[in-house]
């Protein structure tokens, strides 16, 4: 008999899902969305149990004693594999796989916006301004180069090829291809790449090697009217060094969905460059309701595994 | 021998083709866009002009006592065709299919926009305020309603298709199918569509029997969380019957290419409606490069069928 607990908002016909997979075990539910304050029964409810599935706070579970597998709602577990966080026999499985969609759909909003000037005419809006501002870009044509073709990536040149554009990836094994990804480089072909893109999206998680590899020189080796977007992780973007390139008049425009520091500090001069647009690392999330039923199916195949004794996806630890 | 004005603004790749085209009657070009001024000479070539193909104002048409065939740069040729401005027994043909990809990226760029709340990031910025705004949309799985199912729509279709969503088409004669339409409607299926459609836009070009067709009811009828966008002509809309409906809480956005009146006035509250996003007539004309290149291609295939005494494409007298 386990003790199952699932921390994150569903609806009732992801509940039943759930119960089914759970067979006989015991099963509850707090139902709480990632920016709902955490109700207060969760930390009473952790101590009795052996597999969590959602979103815990990673300094609660120290009163997990008897946790035998975390279920993480999101795609990045650093902070749950922290040392000391969770004893090294704690199973670990992310939701990768459910967040491309929706940070897909978010960059590909951003990107189109900046090509046809909707950042402008929304300051010009508030202004009263009825003001042509003169000529946009179509995606047709263009060279959109990826940095990371998992599923975010994967997901965002599918768009990008539906609207005509030409997708370029890197990723640290280029003889792996990735659906929608024309042509498929390795990491060592960054800077040649980047001096001929018309957009460049990196979508990377964190690595301490690649901190502020986007900076001032690398924003000035790209062409002058390219786009740039980063929704992977702030650090590998100088923000400073994005700011210094916007003043000079380099690149069409910016998009950040992730910033470093994050929050960016309300008097980063990034805020106020017309060309950049910034989201407050909203791109995933709970933001559509696509994900949360990609996450609960992960996290089911997963409890059905699990308890059938056979290997789990997603196995981070 | 025909004298040929071409009055646009074209590189010299297209130059030369058309100087192709026109084989050995005299070709003269006037290299400018639709919002630079008119050069002074125009005036005076319009007067030896047998045949116009560009941007001529309407009004200066009055000198070109010689023409036979007015080739418009434009989609919609009702001010050429008004009483007065040219004779009877002119020729006019119109750039029909020569704006729908840049017509239909500028509102799904407006659309996906306001799915992912970034007119109100984009306020947030301009506030250096890192703030979640909640929960967006997806287009996938959405009823996208399309009122006007010709070049402009079918395009945008396609566009909604490869984001997963339903479309659904309305025309005037609902027999006749559309790339990338799901299910056609007839025009008198609009009031009972408008309920349950997430998406409604409306690509019509200006009738006087759908003039404020879109008014304050219309409005209330459709889904509460709907998103409403206009790209076709301006008077369609009754602005203060969305302006109400938006005030009340009606609609998750609107997104306006078109106004009545045009421009809109400075003190009009449509402005300053947080859920609405204005864009001043600007998803067309000559935004991107790929148009005037489509209008060139249609310009040269008609010039060709004139010498040669074939029939025109496009003809609208």
């Amino acid at each position: 008999m386990y003790n199952i607990l699932v921390l994150m908002k569903i609806n009732e016909e992801t509940k039943a899902a759930f119960r089914e997979a759970a067979g006989d075990n015991k099963i509850t539910f707090v139902n709480y969305g990632i920016n709902d304050p955490v109700p207060a029964e969760v930390s009473e409810l952790l101590k009795d149990a052996d597999i969590v599935i959602g979103q815990p706070e990673a300094g609660a579970l120290k009163a997990a004693e008897n946790i035998k597998w975390l279920q993480s709602r999101f795609s990045g577990v650093d902070n749950y594999l922290a040392p000391g966080v969770l004893g090294d026999d704690v199973i670990i499985t992310s939701a990768t796989g459910a967040y491309g969609q929706s940070v897909a759909e978010h960059i590909f909003a951003m990107m189109l916006g900046i090509m046809k000037k909707l950042p402008f005419y929304r300051d010009n809006q508030m202004n009263s301004l009825w003001n042509d501002e003169g000529a946009g870009m179509s995606p047709e044509g263009k060279k959109v180069l990826i940095i990371g073709t998992g599923d975010l990536g994967s997901n965002f040149a599918v768009f990008c090829k539906a609207f005509g554009a030409h997708t370029i990836g890197v990723r640290r094994d280029p003889s792996k291809g990735a659906e929608g990804i024309d042509e498929m480089h390795g990491m060592d072909e960054i800077d040649e790449l980047i001096k001929t893109a018309d957009v460049v999206v990196t979508l990377l998680p964190h690595s301490e090697e690649m901190k502020g590899f986007f900076n001032y020189e690398r924003f000035m080796s790209m062409k002058k009217d390219a786009i740039f977007i980063n929704a992977g992780r702030g650090p590998i973007v100088d923000s400073d060094g994005l700011n210094r390139a916007l003043s000079e008049g380099q690149l069409f425009g910016a998009a950040l969905d992730t910033t470093a520091p994050e929050p960016l500090p309300a008097d980063h001069p990034l805020w106020k460059q017309p060309r950049a647009i910034i989201t407050p690392h909203v791109a995933g999330g709970d933001h559509i309701e696509n994900t949360i039923i990609k996450v609960s199916n992960i996290a089911i195949r997963n409890l059905k595994a699990y308890l059938a004794g056979e290997p789990m996806i997603n196995r981070k630890r």
